[in-house]
């Protein structure tokens, strides 16, 4: 376990991020300073009751040793499922196995007697985003997460954007292809399956077996190397005009999803964050052709010049409010950005 | 011109429907009783003036025989076109020719010394639906209207969600099949292309020249009567397997483009508008067990049976407010949607 730890009496919340592979948990104050940090490993396969007596003594010690700072207006936790906002319960969490059926929300209030917030992951990440991240400066935003899967949220005016069931902001399963590659969720070609992680590693794969594709298959046949989103990547900027074409691929499901959300929405900024994120000079030019081609809004509305070259992967600095063009934007907190937007979720909740 | 009229103390607006065929004028208290109104041709070929001459003239006849009522709170106006919100002109308006680098807003306000509002039609047709017809039991709502295109409007909070440039609720250019039939917007197989009357025509042409339609063949030879979007339907109606695929494919778009809606805003109601959603009952199935495969969230939270029954287009009455369940219905008002919203809007921003 890992900590770290800073001074500040302001009202603070703890924002948890319960992920399907590590745990970590801060203790962040009203501006936004990251007071203490915890960071252990999810012992998943030990079960929900482990992880949760896990999580609830690492948030009491982090209470305990909060002592003396500012008023904790409660505990915000951002987990990898969908969350029925009236029971507090877990709809579907594949990376939380037995979670389901069970009152989360109840049983970790009662265990810290302290206000609990459940939210979403992604709907945290883009939280956090939009308090401290690349759309700090922005009312509303909408948040893409291009990882394992690829996780989506929408906040308005400053807070996440619910709808009806709590269950907004599920971008990932924006249509993109219509008869394309079976989803998860029931579906045909949503964004995730080209856009996420496992989506490149597929369409790789799916390269090497049409043939013409050398380079990846021979990445494929390395026994030292994981074949996966980052090394195809790699042969990408080395290139390999096989491995470039399928981020190709990823750059047109996202352009073509993202102008479907400016078409309804306008949103001012769009922010991808997530591992795969890291591809974006990759993918970019081809997603920002695409968004131009398919929303007259953001072409009547974005100067063409403007819009690729502002935003290269090299900008690690948050964009600059740009009046009326629409941003697309990296993700600026990387892996932190949940806990910020869990900690945020209590603050916001708890005044 | 026709007039009705109506007795009222209350504070009321005038609402404005300014199509490319009628200019439709009301006068509507704060409780939305239509107070009186009055229709006339839009005569657009006479060009721009003589519109803002006509309009303006029938809303100062209107304000002038309201005197001995309430408060007057202003004018909203609903025109068929993209609105800067910033400088009240009108981007885009294919259907009112000379107008788009003209001051609208300004010019309206000058003449008639009260506060008038400019909105896209859709718009106001949404906020219409939202204030006394299908949506009225919730807070917030999206809006298909299929006529000539597909106009599109959301209502969040109460409120038309306008997003960054004023641009959000093109729901008509949501993306439903990628290398699709070529839209005026520039881009390929929009919403628009599938569902709005336009397109029904022309899946039935389509569907004419691939040969295997007689009955649409047969229709469209025929002299006595316009091929349009109302007669196929009727032979729908009457068992033509043709005309009836050709509803089955505005169905199936309507629920991808419904789907997309779903899953990234997750609003409790959908409400479709407009002469083509007159062919419900040939649509609506083809439309159901799309969104129902499409988008997780609706499958869910809605019961399988509930959906298509629950919402016949028998059922004139808007539908009773069905807790978590997303309901898709049709609209209520019919053409005085757009008056009621153009009303509701200055009655909003007048308080």
């Amino acid at each position: 376990m890992q900590l770290e730890t800073r001074n500040s009496k302001l009202p603070y919340a703890i924002g948890v991020d319960l992920g399907g592979t590590n745990l970590r948990i801060a203790a962040v104050d009203e501006h936004g300073q990251l007071l203490e940090k915890l960071t252990s490993e999810t012992q998943v396969t030990r079960g929900r009751d482990f992880v949760i007596d896990e999580m609830t003594s690492s948030i009491r010690q982090l209470m305990e040793r909060s002592k003396g700072r500012g008023e904790l207006r409660g505990i915000g936790i951002g987990v990898p499922g969908i969350i029925d906002m009236d029971t507090g319960m877990l709809r579907e969490s594949p990376n939380l196995p037995g979670w389901s059926e069970f009152p989360v929300h109840a049983e970790i209030e009662r265990r810290l007697g302290a206000p609990v917030m459940l939210e979403n992951d992604a709907n945290v990440a883009a939280l956090g985003e939009h308090w401290l991240g690349a759309a700090k400066d922005y009312q509303s935003m909408g948040m893409l997460t291009l990882g394992t899967g690829v996780g989506g949220g929408v906040v308005l005016g400053g807070s996440i954007w619910h709808g009806l069931n709590g269950m907004a902001g599920e971008l990932g399963h924006i249509n993109v292809e219509p008869e394309g590659h079976p989803c998860g969720c029931g579906s045909r070609g949503c964004l995730e399956q080209y856009a996420s992680a496992t989506g490149v590693v597929r369409m790789a794969r799916e390269a090497i077996a049409a043939g013409g594709a050398p380079g990846l298959a021979k990445l494929a046949a390395c026994r030292d190397q994981e074949f996966e989103a980052r090394s195809v990547h790699e042969l990408a900027t080395k290139g390999d005009e096989a491995a470039q074409a399928v981020f190709q691929r990823v750059g047109r499901a996202l352009g073509l999803a993202l102008a479907d959300m400016v078409n309804a929405l306008n949103l001012p900024i769009y922010v991808l964050g997530g591992g795969a994120a890291r591809a974006w000079d990759a993918f970019a030019p081809a997603m920002f052709a695409e968004i131009r081609k398919r929303s007259f809004v953001y072409a009547k509305t974005v100067p063409e010049q403007s819009s690729v070259s502002a935003m290269s992967a090299g900008t690690a600095s948050p964009p600059a409010r740009t009046g009326k063009s629409t941003v697309i934007a990296l993700a600026t907190l990387g892996g932190n950005a949940g806990l910020y937007g869990a900690a945020r979720l209590a603050l916001q909740r708890g005044k």
